[in-house]
């Protein structure tokens, strides 16, 4: 397997094959200089020109362009002079395996290029470093997530995408042409989380794509994105699902911080936070209150009961004011703000939202198990047949359950600081955009 | 969080709540047995009707049903004379959480249910011990897998599902109604796996929906199901592919027989076999020599350059004998049989089979990466609009590289001998099935 820059220093001295992206040729009067780099990072490799037996070697190399790929055969050495990392690579052989054309923008340098461009040719965009970090960390921040889950005994789920009635609410759901009918795309895999609960599995969560047909364009929105969805049965109230939501972000900032910490700081200029337990939560009537105190805000009358965009960058101020926290629970929405099938108990919402760095990133609840209150709920709701199938989960015995859902994008969006969710998705998707 | 059965034996002499479902009640003279169960196992609740004090607590579980769930109160009491773990619970008080109204079926006992009435009720069919460990073993063996290739520095990504045009091959794909257009479901995360690479990304692996418009019904399709799909560069050939696929199989087997070894051949009845490194493999011509040689089999000539349903039963019976292996790699293909991005060398196709107990379970590849020469494959393969934002991925260099998909259903329909997807995955979708 391929040896990798940052590996690199195990092989001082040592021989080894090194393949990888030309980054850029310094070409000397009396040395060649050409950077290489694959994804861990860059490192020089050097040909002295004054070596009869790289006459050969020279010749291959004024011939590659910028972004060619290379395999190269090669001694690691060690000097202390050489900016990166104190090593070059001394070549035997070179091999071009792959000629690049000259690109249609310098991905180094991204101001000025117009982001559909930059999507268009989103392959060369994420060579860009910034780009690229923004995809390990991606991973990483699920990486630790998942690891606290398998240590829970969560089991992973796939829940079907082609659903054959469109639940929750018709109006943003994709249609699909499925053989003589209808099918529709998922919008989310709720009913069934709670259903893999119904049947026994205790503690499950699900990581794939949710669509939602909204026509609109802002920078929160895309038609397709990843959600991590969870939900564990067994609890007592929705502070069970407060603390499981918690750990599983303390997790992931962990390990994040642990493996990119620096490389953030330094390409993004941003600190990971890693959170302590328990977040500050407050009551939303409490909050209304202080934030009218604290700054003159009054929530519009439309609002009443729920948050708005304005509300949540004046909770992250106050939280960190007040908490020194980037991170907020805020309890007490209004029943009729929230989806059917979260508990009520003597009307109050069994449910929270979680506000992070002035965004809210997840609505999470105890959800309602028992038949005739999620029937009743539904009913007053106006869901009716669309939802038929899904009170069928509870009517054979179900736990007391809760759960909640991040999208994935948002949250690396936050961490990162990125401006849109196109910079952030591998591939964005947008009313306008389904290529490449 | 919940106490689970198999953590109770930490727990003897103390005082916990345990919940979960109501397996069973056995109701005698002098005491009232309640046999407990959550995911993990049973246990028994035992309740002696000497003691007034129970009063209370036998006039609420004379009232309960099979499969209701309840939240115990209850000392945790080792006694040897209890058959299930040698523990039991002694409650103190009882809540029901949920009532079950009565099952549609036996989900003990589903010999003479039709599968249509399982499906129906899947949530109910998944209490079936059986059926909640293939659950189980699933989320295992992805986790297994996914430790490797965490350990080996892959990347996760999550490629869109939504896309612009029918790749690949128009017939089997579905349309979705997309605004004011049409996008299709995507059949493989293959050109965007591609895409990672040419990215500068190094390794890559997505786990995510596959969707395939085919209206058949036989027990290896589904219309959707979970594709678990890696691709990575700078390989020297395709044997570095066959590699990673032995280590992400060895992983993912030893994982599972870990952790549900012993399960598995108490209730399946089947030994799970670690394979060792490396898998026997074999070009298809000799195959076809053997074959015929020792079971007599001459492949139809429509089917020469290929194997069938049929061949690959005789190579797991070949494998077996010969080299006491449940796994072959078939390699030798012909180009013709195989899709335009796998890489030829003389003509010769750079790519392989896995077989496993008979069925094969991915097709590999070194694949092509040179623009040049994956233009003039495609074309030969009648490809010409549909794959052309693909190729652009390969103007501005790209690594050498190759991948593998895995059915994951299918895997774990083999490891179990389960006979169908329907009984695999968690929601089977075919064309005649998109509920619950």
């Amino acid at each position: 397997m391929k040896v990798f820059v940052d590996e690199l220093n195990k092989y001082i001295d040592k021989e080894v094959t090194f393949s990888g992206f030309v980054d850029a040729i310094r070409d000397k009067k009396w040395v060649m200089f050409v950077i290489l780099k694959d994804h861990t990072g860059r490192v020089q490799m050097t040909i002295e020109k004054s070596d009869e037996n790289n006459a050969k070697l020279l010749g291959i190399m004024s011939n590659v362009t910028k972004d060619s790929t290379v395999l190269v055969t090669c001694k690691v050495v060690a000097n202390e002079a050489v900016k990166l990392g104190g090593i070059e690579l001394i070549p035997t052989n070179i091999e071009v395996t792959s000629k690049a054309s000259e690109l249609p923008f310098d991905y180094n340098n991204l101001e000025g290029v117009n982001i559909d461009t930059r999507l268009d040719y989103r392959w060369l965009d994420i060579r860009n470093d910034r780009n690229t970090l923004v995809r390990l960390v991606e991973s990483t921040m699920q990486q630790g997530m998942r690891e606290y889950l398998y240590k829970e005994g969560f089991v992973e789920i796939h829940s079907p995408k082609l659903i054959g009635t469109a639940s929750e609410s018709g109006s943003e759901v994709f249609e699909v042409k499925y053989f003589d009918r209808s099918a529709y795309l998922a919008q989310s895999p709720q009913f069934y989380k709670q259903m893999a609960l119904a049947a026994g599995l205790d503690r499950v969560f699900e990581v794939g794509p949710v669509f939602r047909a909204e026509n609109s364009n802002t920078n929160r929105h895309a038609t397709e994105f990843t959600g991590f969805d969870l939900e564990f049965a067994h609890i007592s109230s929705y502070e069970d699902v407060m603390s499981v939501e918690e750990d599983l972000l303390i997790a992931g900032l962990t390990k994040v911080k642990e493996v990119y910490g620096d490389r953030i700081k330094e390409v993004f200029g941003i600190d990971v936070v890693v959170p302590t337990k328990p977040f500050p939560r407050m009551d939303l009537q409490d909050l209304y209150r202080e934030l009218n105190k604290l700054y003159g805000y009054t929530i519009p009358e439309h609002d009443i009961g729920d948050t708005n965009a304005e509300t949540e960058k004046l909770i992250y101020k106050y939280a960190m004011e007040k908490y020194n926290s980037e991170f907020m629970f805020v309890t007490g929405y209004a029943a009729t703000k929230r989806p059917f099938y979260h508990m009520r108990k003597d009307g109050a919402l069994q449910g929270y939202d979680l506000i992070w760095r002035g965004v809210e990133i997840t609505s999470g609840a105890q959800r309602e198990h028992r038949y005739e209150e999620l029937a009743k709920n539904a009913q007053e709701k106006g869901l009716t047949k669309d939802v038929e199938f899904y009170l069928q989960f509870f009517k054979y015995g179900c736990p007391p359950h809760g759960g909640f859902g991040i999208g994935l994008d948002r949250i690396t969006m936050l961490l990162l600081g990125l401006p849109n969710l196109k910079e952030t998705q591998f591939l964005f998707r947008g009313p306008n955009r389904l290529n490449p």
